[in-house]
């Protein structure tokens, strides 16, 4: 029933594979990492026929399991030129595992200008020329919802994906048939985009939930998990209420809530952008608004809401905390209605909202964009699906923004931009930073639990002691989650709730007849980062770009007027495992 | 008598230093990499305080040597994020000789926005605020000579610098005062921008020639190296006659003009483009036009006419080989008064014509500007100056242009681009690009000599036998050569004519007293490219960058429909001293 489905763009080949042992006990990232690792020549063209696009739903995919239906997307990526996993919400994760596709991999290249799409159902697949080539997202889910129906699901790029911009996402469309759940980060549409692939049609008609080993161990394990979910404040009612932007006045509180470029760490503005503004003004205006809505079946922690504008017509899913934050206080902006426009542009256009917020507030430090002025943010983001050349750079994200503009404090590990917590004020997440294989990404290892909300320990985000630790195992527990398919947010119970990590186990061992222990989940993480890592020496990226960017070593940020000092050397030690 | 001078932006203290006794017997090239490899911590942001600029004259300088007076300039490349030495012809590297000055190390930065330039005379150095924010390079040294005279000589960026584009280059006045001598490569005059620095003026009054060891020995020397400078064909009459434009028409007739991006290795318009032409319009328009002209004192070569509009008034010096190629046959334009008129603008706003004409070809490969459309490339590059988007962009070379426009086959190694040759049908020069430090340079081991030239041997070009050792030995020699300070085209000399390096070696000796021998020359050579290579492992480049672009392997270039066949593995040989 399982199997990989191999389709060449060169070609128009769709091939479903067995799936070699080698790859048994993988999922999601631990499957994207180790396919591109073994495929894809380490220092080959990012955009050109070697790299290879591959997705993957994780381990719990297709089960009754809470909130496991994510799906991986995996390639060299052409923003940090490294290996890259990016992975979304939505419904094609779970319609793929249905179906018992296990990976899509993606490789060769059509004709430049080409446009194919990629028709799945029940052991069939098929390219057939795509007519939706210059549409963006919504337009172009639309046509395919007319073609093939409100059955399927859909993963679609915008223009930017077309354009190859290195800010490009991929987007999979939510319950209602949405593209708001994107890929976002490495540029993974625009390797779309460069193999001729304009969307995938995933038809779930026929496919099944996948067959459990014990179904009654399965069901316990899996409501223990659920319980444990529903108990956490943050997944069981925090999310819900508030969606991530709970963090703005959380981190503004502390002092970590880069401002203007990481210029200070507080933004007299946040409570404009807030979480709970949001939450009130969506229930004030009601209409197409919603509080607590989920983006993909079996999902019971519902952090994406909707919000409408004055008139109640929805603007955009509920920005996350990123979003509004690179839009709103990283660029001087406290408008929640214009951040939620810029939110939908982005979905539309298919961009990663942090690259790309990022990108605009480093453009206004450089003078390419009027600081704090929203019109002209407007315009230039208009000007990535117009490709114009100031939509082009800002649509390649912050490390090309910052370059054509000339600016020396540009946020980026590796070529991708740092996200929303300032790491002189959150120094785990500095680590992370610094040292995932993925450039500056904040779910590679997600130290704000212990630093600042108190999740899984504490650890003073202040201080340098313990930040390698929490650093570490985070990245090692993260590259599993990722690859059992769960939602990310599972960590906050995981790490609070002692039952939770177990009841995952027990739930992969019912399924799958193993007989894992919480050891094996280390392993499995430690093996995936290892993977990645090789990977990316192979590619040239060594330990050498494992660090911030200088300004952080060299300016301290006030409130608490901290600079981030731990060193180079001491953020070797973070993969200690690895020669 | 000798002294480096370190002038430190951020205090704008400038200190005379006793030279360390581990620089002993480095110039040019040597010192500047070995100073940059010493001070410079290597992953620093290129842009920021850290970054040291460093200008050093060669071994030859301040004596009566034909053609020994040019300037090295060393940092870490804000294009490559690599070491970098960029160097030029003009005065003010004789000037600086003169003085005394062996090195100036140019450090810290200035407020952002605050112009400064040096004032350098015979024991003084000093900073004061610089009334040129703004201008363009002409304009820059015209207000300079008002103020200063006619005998210094300038140093000076135009906006691209102050722009920080890391295309920008650094100008050097000729003889009669031009700003049209650069080191244009891997993005010095943003480096120089960055740290504030505006112009230096070079007052060589009371400085005098270099004391000489053995005056007779020296003078003797010096004559046989005329000799055999004058005897060279190449050095004694081609160059002279039409330029390095004389190389057009023998590449297009050997397949490795390299034409629209890369696609083919001949180009109709060739004849329109070649030195002849521009020879015969230079000698019919009359004017201020000028065959066999030096761009420095002390030159016998003459390389660098002067080439007049219709009605004889100049319009830039005789553009060099590779900036007729990336504006002609690389771009698709045949028209020789267009592409002097886009040299201009080069020389006036401050950038590598080589890294923004390729980028303009591959802005039109991307559908940036219209494909052979001189119009739009005229406004496109004003955009420079002017400092709008697409300017920007394009300032920025080819690289970070191919990644706005979303091309997949970007001519660039290390992220520097590719020069007039193609490597798969001058395999040889190939090498050099992907294996040099600097990114691809053809400056850096020209094996066009043998492979095309016929001079220093033969290689076949279109073979890969013996291509690897071609360009490992000349890569050392030029280490060498871009360290004594001797102008690169002196090697057409020194790879035919016996006497010519003995002379060089003898004139060495004579001045400082040594007793070198040639092997002595390869030694060095050696191991400046060592200091450089290990600087690059340090700030994270491996030799996972040293291969070309996959589009040289994968696609055959016509009229010979050669791929470059040599492997990443044989590639990995050429430095086979270094572990």
């Amino acid at each position: 029933m399982f199997r990989f489905l191999r389709v060449n763009m060169t070609t128009k080949s769709c091939v479903f594979e067995d799936i070699p042992a080698e790859y048994a006990g993988l999922g999601g990232r631990g499957l994207t990492s180790t396919i591109v690792a073994r495929e894809v020549p380490p220092t080959c063209t990012p955009l050109g026929p070697h790299n290879k696009l591959v997705f993957a739903p994780g381990l719990l995919g297709a089960t009754n399991s809470p909130n496991s239906n994510r799906i991986s997307v995996g390639c060299k990526s052409p923003l940090t030129e490294g290996i890259k996993e990016s992975n979304s919400g939505g419904q094609p994760g779970g319609h793929l595992a249905k179906l018992g596709i296990l990976a899509i991999i993606v490789e060769g290249m059509a004709e430049e200008g080409e446009w194919w799409q990629l028709e799945l159902g029940k052991d069939t697949a098929k390219l057939v020329p795509s007519p939706l080539g210059g549409l963006n997202n919504f337009d172009a889910v639309a046509k395919l919802v007319e073609t093939y129906g409100k059955d399927c699901s859909y993963i679609t790029i915008g223009r930017a994906g077309e354009f190859k911009l290195t800010a490009a996402s991929i987007a999979f469309t939510d319950r209602e048939l949405r593209p708001m759940r994107h890929a976002g980060r490495g540029g993974v549409g625009a390797v779309m985009g460069s193999k001729g692939l304009k969307a995938i049609i995933v038809n779930p008609e026929g496919g099944k939930n996948h067959p459990l080993h014990d179904e009654q161990a399965f069901r316990e394990a899996s409501k223990r998990f659920a319980k444990a979910l529903t108990e956490h404040p943050v997944t069981g009612k925090g999310l819900a209420e508030y969606g991530t932007a709970v963090l703005v006045n959380i981190l503004n509180e502390a002092g970590g809530l880069p401002t203007r470029n990481f210029t200070c760490g507080q933004f007299e503005g946040h409570e404009e952008v807030s979480g709970e503004r949001m939450n009130k003004l969506t229930k004030e205006r009601g209409g197409e608004g919603a509080v607590a809505h989920g983006c993909m079946s079996g999902c019971i922690i519902r952090c994406s809401g909707l919000f409408p504008d004055t008139k109640g017509k929805l603007i955009s899913k509920w920005p996350e905390y990123e979003t509004l934050w690179c839009f709103g206080p990283h660029c001087g902006i406290d408008d929640l209605d214009l951040i939620a426009r810029f939110d939908h542009m982005c979905d539309d256009f298919g961009v990663d909202t942090i690259d790309v917020g990022v990108a605009v507030g480093v453009a206004m430090a450089g003078g390419g964009i009027p600081k704090g002025d929203g019109k002209a943010v407007l315009e230039a983001m208009q000007g990535i699906s117009d490709g114009t050349p100031l939509g082009r750079i800002i649509g390649c994200g912050t490390a090309t923004t910052g370059r054509v503009f000339g600016v020396r404090r540009v946020p980026c590990v590796k070529g991708q931009s740092l996200p929303a917590y300032d790491p002189r004020a959150v120094k785990g997440v500095g680590v992370t930073y610094a040292t995932t294989p993925m450039g500056a990404d904040h779910t590679a290892g997600y130290s704000v639990t212990a630093n600042i909300l108190g999740v899984g320990g504490k650890v003073d985000p202040l201080k340098k002691e313990g930040q390698i630790e929490l650093s570490r195992n985070l990245q090692i527990a993260t590259a599993s989650v990722d690859s059992v398919g769960l939602c990310l947010f599972t960590a906050f119970a995981i790490l609070d709730v002692p039952d939770a990590l177990p009841a995952i186990v027990d739930m992969l061992n019912a399924k799958f007849g193993w007989s894992l222990t919480g050891d094996d989940v280390v392993t499995l993480g430690q093996r995936i980062l290892s993977t990645e890592v090789d990977f990316n020496r192979r590619a040239g990226i060594t330990e050498a770009a494992d660090h911030l960017p200088d300004f952080f070593t060299d300016e301290a940020l006030p409130p608490h007027n901290t600079t981030f000092d731990i060193t180079h050397e001491e953020l070797k030690t973070t993969f200690n495992w690895i020669k």
